[in-house]
Parts: structure tokens; sequence; C-alpha cells
């Protein structure tokens, strides 16, 4: 049985939709609603409805670049930017439909994002995307990695992987596509994704340059994010606290710099010896990204690739003057995350979301994990899942997802859905620390029918339910026994949870009488197996 | 390449031999020894040598119990147990065997047992087990649930889930077999096992009375756990907290009692209205462990089974309980371990072993996971090792693992397997959390290897290295690939690792002669794929 359904809750218009997953339980017992992100569904030739295609047309700030049909940006030098309503106090229908879908207020929604402690990324060239709210308030977010590599993969297996990821729950999705098509790659992810996309610009930028880090300019930098931009890209990671003078505080490091971007960047100063170009061209990214409402994603081109270069001076260094760009960005109206590392050991963890918090002037955190540990290629979802919980209970808005292929390959298909699993499980075990309202509920529905051998309630209430069912069918595989009172860990005659519903239900009624009864009645705690 | 070699350590005496895994390195790096569990290998027909044979003989306070070839015990009543000796100042052969397994002083090892902050589970009938201390000062260890249900499995499975589980680093193993051919299986992992075996006779004893636990007796429950100490048993969990009064602590839980023990315990309790009987023969109970030196795992029969129910009025109960019984185990010279929870939301995990510490007395603390959700049934290796790394973090002594069956059917070898590695991945945090000297070497040994793209030691140093080189070969199948100085994330062009590498090397030649020097040699910071 196949339980799970999509349901919609109006908001204050009839376009306003919000989608639920709706989980049926057998009997009497109520549906779960659960978060849902799989989007509508899209044929990938077509790509997906523009869900908000009235609103933003409705608010007259954008205008198509090059005449009708081109993408929109701002205009008049307008700011079509969530933080400038935000800040003038106009919820927006992105804001309600999030506020509908966390359930909450409104306006917190609106306060956290004016507060720039909640990022709406959400370009207005992508219209089909269902509004997500990242900030410490909210339900904390997952983010998968996709794309191709000058070394494998295709377009379509890239939108495959979207789709896959986004079925699993990522509540966002980047796109790191190097080599070959990665325009082309782009543009069929941003038309099929119901989530905001994210981009690291760089990377096609040295493509552009023949892939020399040395070529590189501001003014192909510019022209690549335009051209994003233009697409749709809902936010993007710019490594433009990678300061040249932070540089040389990496070289002593057991594994120096592994950003990518990060490292692209410090070649490119020190080979100029000139300061980094995206630092020093701040102010006109700003003003191009609020013409979008892009998003930054404030890199962490210094985060520590391994156990021993945590929390150095070379990040902390980086962090600080993530926070100094984080105000000039709200300065133009432009929204603001902060990535964070990495590789951290559990005792580490809080330190860096505190001062993040503190010198970041709390925009919300987005980290890489982190991995708690360096022994376990092939393993560093989990050795990740475990920082990320953590990170998030402290107040880390999202969590960017590691696959079992971390430091080893390309992710395929399962090892997508395998990051995916694992950083849900992170998000919610964060939510539930926190004490997110409703967070629970999900927990007790399902552990409530766990205790009442619902077995089918129990699957379909699952992250997973095709897998947690086979794995019952693999010991137990007949029909009925998904209705027995009993599972193949303990076999019928010796179950504890039965054991202690007939505990449950004596006690209830008194424990001296019952006693008596008990015995009397033959003194067995269980059901014989029908 | 398979380098992963065994090599042992000698002590003071030339039967003292302590084993560690020895992973060669490639070029002029210094191998990397670590600890090890898998054992000498052993021929199931003929089981594995009596390491301490000797050492139990020479100490002359056991004798057999029927004449000779009959099992041993404490003659003349003697207390033959590791606490003993600790508290009478001596260093035992098995203490100097884990001082030398964890580089410790032997000192240390010898007071914190003597101050029953740590165990040495080591039935004398049990003459093969490698020693291995579980207490805070030491690494968080790891234990492995195996064992026959009424449903499925057979011994010789058993036996061979008990190799694979020690092979990839279980510290202890808990038979767990219920139906029939109880005692048959545990003399086959008993005389197999290279760690210390532990059970709970409390199911035997059930089997022995027809799986009624009304008719269960303390004179039944004494004789079962004689036959298992008898065999070798080296620990043994005992649900003696679960009193008459705190039953009804649990009735209006939202999974009520889901520790077998427990049920089955409060079962009798409530049909005699009598109190439990392990509680009130607790005395003879210990005197008999003494004899044999088996260590008390005081069973946390009341521990919550969902996020709901955590840290509650019946968890704590019996936790007060379990520090008073630990006062009379340690005046009969019994070692004591106290077993906690279970399901755990991270925000209240810390106080689990705050308050486990202060009311028994420092006691070590082995815990299941905990899981730190219920919602993803299929993943509760993950949801736990969450828990496992924090709670490791916080002082629990031993993790007891879960596998990604828990509440779904009875773990395979492929389950067990992915239980161990998840939890070798928490305990290795938790290591690292707590400082545990030595702990990171290993974290740098591999993270150095990963910089240097020396892909055979990166796999070798890793805790699953078939798992990290299928995962790489699986991208990138040929053998060059493997010297490479890149890898298919980024692809030849565009590897950060490389790109660091000849940052680091030229920022430490002075940066701006060497930015000159960078330009005019072509500005680029990777080298050509050979």
């Amino acid at each position: 049985m196949q339980a799970r359904g999509k349901v919609y809750v109006e908001g204050s218009r009839p376009d306003l939709r919000v989608p639920f997953a709706e989980v049926e339980l057998t009997g009497d017992h109520q549906p779960v609603r659960l978060y849902d992100t799989s989007g509508p569904g899209s044929d990938p030739s077509v790509g997906l409805p523009a869900l908000r295609g009235r609103w933003i047309a409705e608010r007259g700030d954008v205008a198509p670049v090059r005449g009708a049909g081109t993408p929109l940006a701002g205009a008049d030098g307008r700011r079509p930017t969530q933080l400038a309503y935000a800040r003038a106090g106009v919820v927006t229908p992105e804001m309600e439909f999030v506020a509908i879908r966390e359930n909450v207020d409104p306006e917190l929604v609106r306060a956290e994002i004016a507060a720039g402690r909640a990022v709406l990324p959400l370009n207005v060239n992508h219209p089909e995307c269902e509004p997500a709210i990242i900030g410490k308030a909210f339900l904390v977010k997952v983010n998968a990695n996709i794309g191709t590599s000058a070394v494998s993969s295709s377009v379509a297996e890239e939108v495959e992987k979207l789709t896959w990821a986004t079925r699993w729950g990522a509540d966002t999705v980047m796109d790191l596509s190097t080599g070959k098509r990665i325009h082309e790659t782009r543009e069929a992810i941003v038309r099929n994704s119901p989530v905001p996309i994210g981009t690291v610009p760089i990377y096609q930028a040295l493509e552009k340059v023949g892939g020399d880090p040395v070529k590189l300019s501001w003014e192909v930098f510019r022209e690549t994010v335009i051209e994003q931009a233009e697409q749709g890209v809902d936010y993007m990671t710019v490594h433009a606290g990678v300061l040249l003078p932070y540089v040389p505080l990496a070289v002593d490091r057991v594994t120096g710099i592994v950003s990518r971007g990060g490292s692209i960047m410090a070649a490119w100063c020190l080979a100029h010896h000139e300061e980094n170009f995206l630092y020093t061209n701040f102010e006109e990214l700003c003003a191009i990204l609020a013409r979008y409402d892009v998003t930054f994603s404030l890199g962490d081109g210094l985060r520590p690739g391994s156990i021993a270069d945590a929390n150095d001076e070379a990040q902390f260094a980086e962090l600080r003057t993530l926070g100094e760009l984080t105000k000039i960005a709200w300065a133009y109206d432009v929204q603001v995350m902060i990535e964070g590392p990495g590789h951290v050991p559990m005792h580490k963890i809080k330190e860096n979301v505190d001062l993040q918090q503190e010198w970041c002037h709390e925009a919300p955190f987005y980290t890489l994990g982190p991995l708690t540990t360096d022994i376990a290629p092939a393993y560093d979802h989990i050795t990740s899942a475990i920082g990320a919980a953590m990170i998030g209970m402290f107040g880390t808005a999202m969590l960017c997802y590691v696959t079992p292929k971390e430091h080893l390959g390309l992710p395929d298909r399962d090892d997508v859905k395998a990051g995916v699993i694992a950083y849900k499980i992170a998000a919610h075990a964060a939510d539930l620390a926190k004490g997110h309202p409703g967070a629970q509920a999900w927990d007790d529905a399902l552990s409530k029918a766990r205790f009442e051998f619902r077995w089918e309630d129990q699957f379909n209430l699952s992250l997973d339910p095709e897998t947690a069912r086979s794995y019952h069918d693999a010991t137990l595989p007949a029909e009925p026994a998904k209705t027995a009172h009993f599972c193949s860990m303990c076999g019928p005659k010796f179950c504890s949870m039965k054991i202690t519903q007939e505990l449950k239900e004596y006690a209830a009624r008194g424990m001296r009488d019952k006693s008596a009864e008990f015995v009397s009645g033959g003194g067995r705690v269980y059901l014989p197996l029908a």
C-alpha cells in the first residue's frame, strides 16, 4: 500500500497553493502532513509551470532586459528583492507561501528576512521555484550538490539527479558543473527545479579563460554572473573573503586550501600580487545581484579540509571579512548566507556557529557537514551527518549534504539519495533539539504506529518507506506478518512491545485487582500467533 | 595492494603480546599502527588459543568446579576479579595488555578499575579473550549485538557474524540469542571470540519456563547465570532496577517498555505483585558473579523507546536504583557497567551522562545509540550514530551499535558491518572530541595522504579500505588514476588540492619573488595530465 499523496493548502489568494505530502494512516488515525519538496512533477522537455509568474509581474518592479521575451531584471534602478520588500513592511506572496509551509506567522517570516536572519532565495527569472525559507527560526534545510565534471556525467543525468534529490527532500540544489556544456546543463536544471538553485560562478568563469586561474578577471566574472542571473540562479557562492594577506595563513596546514573556489582565487591573488577582484568589486557585484534578487552565499574559500586544520586563523580571518561584506550586501538590499566548514571535530563545532553569528550579524549559516573525523572515506555521509546535526542544533540554517562518494568520486543516483537521507535525518534531529513547533509530531506518529504494530503506517511515515518495507519483508515476507503483533527480532512468543501493551492496559485498570485476574487468566502477557 | 598486516608488541613477559593492525605506507612515510580487534583468527571447529590460560592459572585463585576438566570458579571463597586485584594494588597481565593497547600507563589502568571508573570484562572461563578496557579515560568502545531468534538464523551464521563484527572493529559482542539452541550457539561464540562476550541471561531463563514470564523464578535465573558463567560469558545484562513501583510510571508513555528484559521483569512483578527477584536476590547474584569475574551490565529496562519518552521519570527512577546496586556489587568486588538509552533528542543527551555519572558513582556508561529521531527506520545506524558520537564525547565508555535493520528485522552480515562501521565512526569522533592522546594521528595520516594524492595510502588507512577503493574505481578505474594528481570530482585541469600544493610551495618561498616567477613560468598552478 502506497499511502503518501500530495495535498495543497490555499493561502489568501487562489494562486497561492502550498504543497504538503499527506500520509494516510489505517483505522481512525488522523493523516499526517509532511513538508514536501518534490514539486508538481515536470516533463523535462517542457519544464515546470511558472508558479510565481503573476506574483513577480504584479509587483511591477522588473522589466525584460533586452525587450519582450528576454530575462527580467529590476526596472528603473529598482531592487526587486524579498529583503527590500520585507524592510518596507510588505508580506509578499512568497513570504505567505513559506509561512503556510512552516506553519508560522507570515509576520515572523517578514521580520526575519528584514533583519537579515533569514533568506528567501528566489531569482525573478526562476518563477518555477516553490519558495523555501532559510533561517535559524525555521526548519533546518538541506542542500544537495549535483553537476557534471570534466570526467563524467551528462545533462540528462543531472536533471534526473535534481528530481531524485528533491523527491527525497532536498530543499535547494547546487549545480556545480564544470567542463563542457555548463550553460546548457544549468538551463535544464533551473527550468525543471521546484527548489532554489545555487551555483559557483567562478567555475564557469574559469572555463571561459581556458582553465587558467591567472587569466581570470572581474570582467569575465561579471559577465558570467549576469549570464547565470538571467537564467534564474537563485543563489551564488562568491569567494570574496579569500584575501591576499590570508593566503599565507593556509600554508602550514595539513590540507592547505581545499575549496575549489578558494584555491582558484588564491592562485589569482598570488600570481598578480593583487587583492581578490571579488572583494575589490564587491559593491558592483551587489548592485548586479540586487537587480535579479540573487542571494549571496559568501563562500568559505579557506575552510578546513581536515580535522587538523579546523577553527584556525585562516578560517576565522576569512569569516571576519565575510561579516564586513554582509553589511555591504545588505546596504544594497541583497540577501546573504554565509558558508561554513568542512571538517571539524565535535568539540569545535559550536564555536563555528557562535563566531559566525556574532561576526556576520546573524546572517544564516550554511555549512558543508562538517565531517567529524577524516578516517572514513566512503562513509562521509555519516561522519558529516553527525557534525551536521550538531551544527544545526546550534543554529545553522542549511546543511550542505555530503555523499558516500565524497573525496572519492562523483555521486551517482544512489549516492545522492544516501546523502539526502542522511542530511534529512540530521536536519530533523536538529529541529527536534531546537524544539521547532510541530517537529516532534512526526516522530510521535511513527513511534505510536510502531508500538501499536501498525506496520504499514510505520512504513508510510518513514523517511524512506520503500527501504523500511523491504528490510522488514527480508525477514518476514508474508502479508500477514505486516499485521502481526510481533516482529522478527523477538518472534511471536517474546515481544517486548506486545508485553508492554498488555502491561499498560493492566496497570491502567489498577494493579492489584488486575494482578489476580492476570494470573487466573493464564498469566500470559502475549497473544498466541494467529 | 593490500597493505594492512598484524604486528605484536611484547610486554613484560613473552606470553604478553598485544596485537595491532599496521598500515604500510608508500615512499618514506612511517607505517601507522591501529587498534586491532580481529583476533588471531580461528578454525571454528577448534576455537581460539587460550591467550590468558597461564595468567589465570598463575594467580592460583580458581579451581575447577566439578573436578578436572570442568569450568573454573573462585577457590575457597576467593574473588578472582580484576577489580579485587586492582584494589589490592596489583597490575595483572590483563591490565598491562590494555595499557600497551591504549598506549597509557599501566598504573592508570589499575587505578581506573580500582575506582570503578573502568571495567575489564574477562570471565576466568574465557581465556581466549584479548583484554579490552571500558572506561571514560580510554578509547570509546563499540559493542555489536548478534544472536539467533525464534524466527531465523543458525549457529554457524552467528559465529560468522562474530568474526565479521570483530574484523570491522567491534570491541565486544553480545549474544542475544532466543529460541532453540541458545546454549550451543553461545558455546560456539565464546570459544571463537577474541573479544568479551555479553549476554542477557533472562532470555534463556524465559525459554526454560516455556516462554511465560510469570513462571520465572530466582532459582531458574540463578541456574541460568551459573550455566552461562561456566561457559565463559564476560558480562551479563541484569534488569535488577525494574522495580514494581516504577512499572506504572511507564504506562502513559508513547512506547511503554521497549526493553525485552525490562518488559519481562515488569510482567513478572505485576503478575505476582512482588518486588523484582533480581533486586531482592541481588547480593546472592553478586556473590555468584564474583566467583567467575563476570561483569555486571546493569540493564535499563525502562529506557525510552521513542523521542517522546526520553529522560522521563520512569527512566530516571530506575537509574537511581542502578546507582544503589552499583555500590552493592562493588562491595563484592564485582565490576559494573550501567546501560543507557535508547531514543533521546540531541538536547537531552548530556543530561543522561551527567546524571548517570553522578548517581552511579562514575561507573562506566554503556548506551544503545541513542537514536536522535524516530522517523528513519532502515537508517537507524545513522540516526543513532549521531547520538552515539555525542554521548561518547560527553563521557560514555561503550556504544552499543544499531544496525539498519533496527525495528524491522534481524541484522544480516551486511547490516552487522554497516552498524559496526557507523559506530566506529561515532567512537572515533568522540575520541577526537575528548582529545584522547594519539587519536588524531590516524586522521592526520589519512588527510596528509589525501592532500599528497597518495591514493593507495588513503585507501589503506580508511576504516573500510575495500569500499573506499571501489568507490574511487567506479569513476576512475584505471590503475594510473590511482597515482594521478587529481580525482573525478574536479578532473585533471581543475583540482583544488593540486592548486594548493603549488601555492604552499610558492608561498613558502616568499610571495613577491615567487609571484613574478609564477607568472613568467606560464602562470599555471596545475600540471598537465601525464
